[in-house]
């Protein structure tokens, strides 16, 4: 059973996953990706995986995109939460879910590389699979990300994202909460939008726009070339993402990372979503976003260790840079 | 001139030290450690670093440690902090300091291959230039820490640490001293005591031990083989180590770092000093420790987009490992 335990200093939850292997996980163990014969996630390999729990299909009955359990979960939806105390400590039972959204019946290519259409499924289940999970009413967060390449973490080459539903919420989405709810508090206004409002006049760190949204390089970037995709009017909650913004949203993240990928020559990187914590009043204060994180420089264990970041590029040259890109 | 920028959800600092390019750092640009021929770090090349801030010489007048200032600092000591807004943000000009422990003549060879002798001088030139460095006033926190290895985002070959003095509290550093406090006003007892005592009891996660110190791993540890060395007296300031306890702390420190190399094959680390900010009181509430990040598996953007951690390797299983290892 995994655990999660929380730091009695910085309460930061951890999940202990030590189920995954009864041994300590040592660097050579670490899994090279499937050729695309014995890919479980392509077409025909249906039952190399758990059976799905959401599909679309398409006119021809074929799929086009699964998500599926995840085999191998850091958390489970069996559990009891349990929450108790160990000495100076508190932990509870791995009590969560975990899901894969095999983003497209092809092994090959990423998000960049997939029609608008495609890209907005993902974003799609992303949603549906939100709206399902939270109905789980132990859950706090449901936290949907991916990881791209072999820097980002991701195991299986095969394009896909995950979606892990949580009973605590994700440290910086906290964190985020806090900021925003005492900025509402001072100002009776969202931060995200009076962000998005003085970003739109000073235009420095604006990357591109559809309609309905906006990529910003942010201010305080801690990474070189880290983007942000907002909705341009206030929004709380992606689970009420709706047709046809979902499509426009799909098209700039889709842009952004080709952005990226010509600039930078296909880095890893990770897309997280933020968006509100479950159970938390917040309509007025939070704005959900996603982060893409290029992962361009030696991750260093000082900047986990000292929660201080040294961004070498700054966010105003990436903007610039990312602009004059020929797409 | 480098700029600290607050994020205003987290209020997270972020050193955006742009004077180190004029152009965004691509990945191509990264530099390749100098062979020891044309090492800056290497006797005899004296002339290629600024001159020396603190150097400790033997008997033969040979230098056997200097510190120098960084050719590239991410903050710079002549600047005026000038706090201010820029829209809905906040940020200051790059204050602060920034030096290179140049820890050994010898271009070879990581702390662990060092005498314990030369690994006391390490922590002591920490402890000299941490004294100093705190009587510019404007100082709010003087980080030592260490990065070995590339994936650690180490630059040079040559064994060195980095000093860096900021005018802000290190994000996790500040958290910590919250949970502290919050643990001190509701028991009148440090938080650490507490786990090390706890951690005696049980003895599951003690890695090792000395006469005055103790190396854990720590309960919710983010990382695989994360480690901790804790002074087991109460003691919240680094810059009060003393000798011989100093000695006892390098003797440690290098077995802790052997431990790791003998069960994981010299992996790339950090080492973060986490002790008492500046001008904050908190003699009863902080207890200083090092930090040993392990850099084994790749780091996901996920982690440090969600602050939400998964660690596959249980700490009480990591000490057992590292406990059994042949020295």
């Amino acid at each position: 059973m995994p655990e999660l335990r929380k730091d009695p200093a910085t309460e930061r939850w951890v999940i202990i996953s030590h189920e995954r292997g009864k041994r300590p996980i040592l660097p050579s163990e670490e899994q090279a990706p499937a050729p695309p014969r014995a890919c479980p996630f392509c077409p025909g390999h249906e039952s190399k995986t758990p059976p799905a729990i959401l599909s679309y299909c398409g006119a021809d009955g074929a799929w086009q995109l699964r998500v599926v359990p995840s085999k191998h979960p850091v958390l489970q939806v069996e559990a009891a939460a349990d929450r108790r105390g160990q000495g100076p400590y508190d932990l509870m039972n791995g009590l969560g879910a975990h899901e894969v959204v095999i983003e497209s019946p092809q092994h090959h290519g990423d998000l960049d590389a997939m029609g608008p259409e495609q890209v907005e499924r993902v974003l799609l289940a992303w949603r549906d699979r939100s709206l399902d999970l939270r109905r789980d009413l132990r859950m706090r967060y449901i936290l949907a990300f991916r990881n791209h390449g072999t820097a980002s973490g991701a195991g299986a080459e095969h394009p896909h994202s995950q979606i892990i539903a949580t009973p605590v919420v994700p440290k910086r989405v906290a964190e985020k909460l806090a900021g925003a709810r005492a900025w509402y508090a001072l100002k009776e206004r969202c931060l995200f939008c009076d962000i998005l409002r003085y970003e739109a006049e000073v235009r420095e760190r604006v990357v591109a726009e559809s309609e309905h949204f906006v990529v910003l390089a942010p201010f305080a970037a801690g990474f070189p070339f880290e983007l942000a995709i907002y909705p341009k009017q206030h929004a709380h909650d992606f689970g009420a993402l709706e047709r046809p913004a979902s499509l426009d949203l799909a098209r700039l993240l889709r842009e952004s990372l080709r952005r990226l990928k010509r600039a930078l020559g296909g880095p890893a990187y990770s897309i997280i979503l933020h968006t509100a914590p479950l159970a938390e009043p917040c309509q007025q204060e939070f704005h959900w976003h996603l982060e893409i994180i290029p992962l361009l420089t030696q991750m260093a264990g000082f900047e986990q260790g000292s929660g201080f970041y040294i961004n070498p590029t700054a966010p105003e040259e990436a903007a610039q840079y990312l602009r004059q890109v020929e797409l």
